[in-house]
């Protein structure tokens, strides 16, 4: 399932061009099925320029993996809505199959679950977790601060909300729209009753 | 990670064998790093019958996926714990990664990321997924008919548990002990203020 341009548009750099067409590619052929060869294809110059930057796949993975941390890291979260419309916002987007980035989730847990076979892998995912349960809890503590939201403990509730997004991109395996609909309504549920004031 | 005997301590038949060694060959090994050969060091037997009956490791594991789900319908449900209870049970033990089958979860995952390629591992985690929603709705119902739950909806509360299981088969990919935990206490303090009257 080939992407759209999701990350990368304005990539200029030689690194920033591999990276992306190592995204197209993850995309589009999976992890197991990947070569640095079907990389190329997606690459506008000549191979042979990954082949002197990269020695496989998995240094390459990695790469794209850390650029996606550095990118994640850059990203100032929205701060003009509200924490319940934040939250409902990431649960929305994690559970929506025709979701641009949904291909891309898929291809994600693919390579998280190559981590304990790769160390690199394994460390890139615990820091990008780490990023993403803390930008998580940030926002409950703001709910919590501003009295929207019960006081309820930020870092165990953003964990169970990461949890559950990484449960979301699981379900996108296979075709469960209609658990994924239903999923998704109850967990709207349970920040409004659970979490909201 | 190897794992000790877990579905198949009385495996007699040739195919319960062969299943058997793919098993623990694809706990050790992981899928993208499996291979027939692997497999036939698990098995007891001469590797070459593993070639007279199957064509390549994606029909074993298929059959392995098959021999799981024939397995987990002929399991009779626990009916002797309350519905509370058994719900914890279950969350107790998809998030313990010290448990015997946590090594065998993550690879189950790293198959159900294959699906988009291969129809049969899709077919065959949607059909295991409905069982197991069926399985989490029919507690949720004995719960709610026996008056100690809540009266929520019993299918749209067992998807979101069984997307929060994934997620949790998920998590055991990367050293995330604590976050685990974390979540883990969060969903148990959820099915007691939102299932649980």
């Amino acid at each position: 399932m080939p992407e759209t341009d999701l990350f990368f548009d304005d990539a200029d750099s030689t690194r920033e061009q591999i990276i992306e067409a190592t995204f197209h590619a993850l995309c589009e052929h999976g992890y197991s099925n990947l070569t640095l060869e079907k990389i190329g294809e997606e690459f506008e110059k000549s191979t042979s320029l990954i082949y002197h930057h990269y020695d496989g796949k998995d240094e390459l993975l990695a790469d794209l993996l850390e650029y996606l941390l550095e990118t994640f890291e850059a990203e100032i979260p929205i701060r003009n809505e509200d924490p319940a419309t934040q939250i409902h916002t990431v649960i929305d987007a994690s559970f929506d199959p025709n979701e641009p980035a949904a291909g891309f989730d898929r291809a994600l847990l693919e390579l998280r679950t190559q981590s304990s076979h790769n160390d690199a892998f394994c460390d890139l995912f615990e820091r990008t977790d780490a990023l993403m349960r803390e930008r998580l809890a940030q926002i409950i503590r703001a709910g919590i601060e501003n009295g929207s939201f019960k006081e309820v403990d930020p870092n165990q509730a953003a964990a169970l909300l990461h949890v559950t997004l990484l449960g979301a991109h699981a379900s996108l395996c296979t075709n469960a729209g209609d658990m994924m609909a239903a999923a998704r309504d109850e967990l709207h549920r349970f920040v409004d009753e659970h979490l909201v004031r």
